[in-house]
């Protein structure tokens, strides 16, 4: 490795371009480990603020993956986890077959919402009586990676919170509510920094990208019934349709 | 403005969290420009390195958004291009109604595919022949956003690199061709680091994250006629479907 002391160029920059070529030609293998940020002091005589920006940028454009206690490692962009089928409905509460207790990480009534889920529902009607927000964490075998908010009018079903509570199956939770539940759905995704509950949810450091996908879920009686917002990890999802 | 010059903490890093209250209590609005880097640094009496690391590192995190000539200004996330009736034909070529000549960067037959276009494809017979590479740009009002390309068999449309070069319209470019249109397609998309040629069209630095689909079009004979791949800026780009 060279790198040039007596450089105008900062020697973070000159070691983050030394990571990164090679990490391009092929030296760090994709999903391999790199040295750790105080043997890269010791080897290459930097100090650990040069390292560990150097790395903490590489981080952020997605070429280097931290993993908790493992090491620092070189992305492996092309083994993602695969969303398959994906559609507007595909994160839906009301469109799920059944419900996993394990992946409820909170459920309650709120009767302020934020700006662009109250725009979403655009029915006074139902602040009233308020909306049923479920808060839900997906893993797959090695990583968290979605972290789901679904918002459903209480007008509507009345009895979601005791349903929730007393873990009844969905299909008693919909029976009867036919004119109530999602037959179609719009969605917009979109690419956006990681605010303080996804970084925390995701586990993954504020500002990180992450891909939101908004659906407002409409019944055949063209109500509103779900609002869903999913927030995907981007460094390791990858949708299909 | 407060910075504490005596605090272990990095000056960029305080100078950051700083310019992101900021941002998050609305002292600086959504869209609006912020003082130059010169100008914080007389205003605050720091080094041009330690202001050009919190805009850039504000700038890879999508907080701020540089616009080349004109300064630094907040991301107004909000604002965005909106990609309607979003699906997997939606930057097809061969689905196009009509091609616009401006938008077309360049076009050739190549024989050796990148893996993933080449897998994409899975069909040995078209690779004697080749495939005509189609690059796209596309613009609205303000920027770029969008890099595309697209891969035909030439052997499915032998007269398509005469038919560009000839400004045909795309109804002769099609007829008779019915066996080998686009019917259905499938796709992934996902979040990647932009890589040199994306970065270049899109006018972006390497590594900002682009939103990139990949789509492969099946013809009613069941042959893959196109594979489309759209690489499309991730700061101002929302799709809706």
């Amino acid at each position: 490795m060279k790198l040039d002391k007596h450089s105008s160029v900062p020697l973070y920059y000159q070691l983050k371009e030394l990571i990164l070529e090679n990490i391009q030609t092929g030296v760090y293998e994709s999903g391999s480990k790199i040295a750790s940020e105080l043997a890269l002091c010791e080897q290459l005589g930097l100090s650990r603020p040069t390292v560990r920006q150097a790395i903490s940028e590489l981080v952020s454009e997605g070429q280097l993956q931290i993993v908790k206690g493992k090491g620092t490692f070189v992305s492996s962009l092309y083994e993602r986890f695969e969303i398959k089928n994906f559609s507007g409905v595909t994160f839906s509460f009301l469109n799920s077959q059944k419900y996993n207790k394990s992946e409820i990480e909170s459920y309650e009534i709120v009767k302020n919402l934020e700006p662009d889920v109250e725009k979403a529902f655009d029915q006074l009607s139902f602040k009233k009586d308020g909306y049923v927000r479920i808060r839900k964490i997906l893993s797959n075998k090695t990583s968290v990676y979605a972290y789901i908010e679904s918002y459903i009018p209480v007008v509507l079903f009345p009895n979601l919170m005791d349903d929730i509570r007393n873990e009844r199956p969905m299909v008693d939770i919909t029976v009867n509510k036919y004119a109530y539940l999602p037959i179609k759905s719009t969605s917009k995704l979109m690419v956006l920094p990681s605010n303080i509950a996804e970084g925390r949810a995701l586990e993954i450091s504020r500002g990180t990208p992450v891909l939101v996908i908004q659906s407002r879920l409409l019944s055949r009686s063209e109500n509103v019934c779900e609002v869903v917002i999913a927030s995907l990890r981007s460094d390791i999802c990858q949708l299909q349709f």
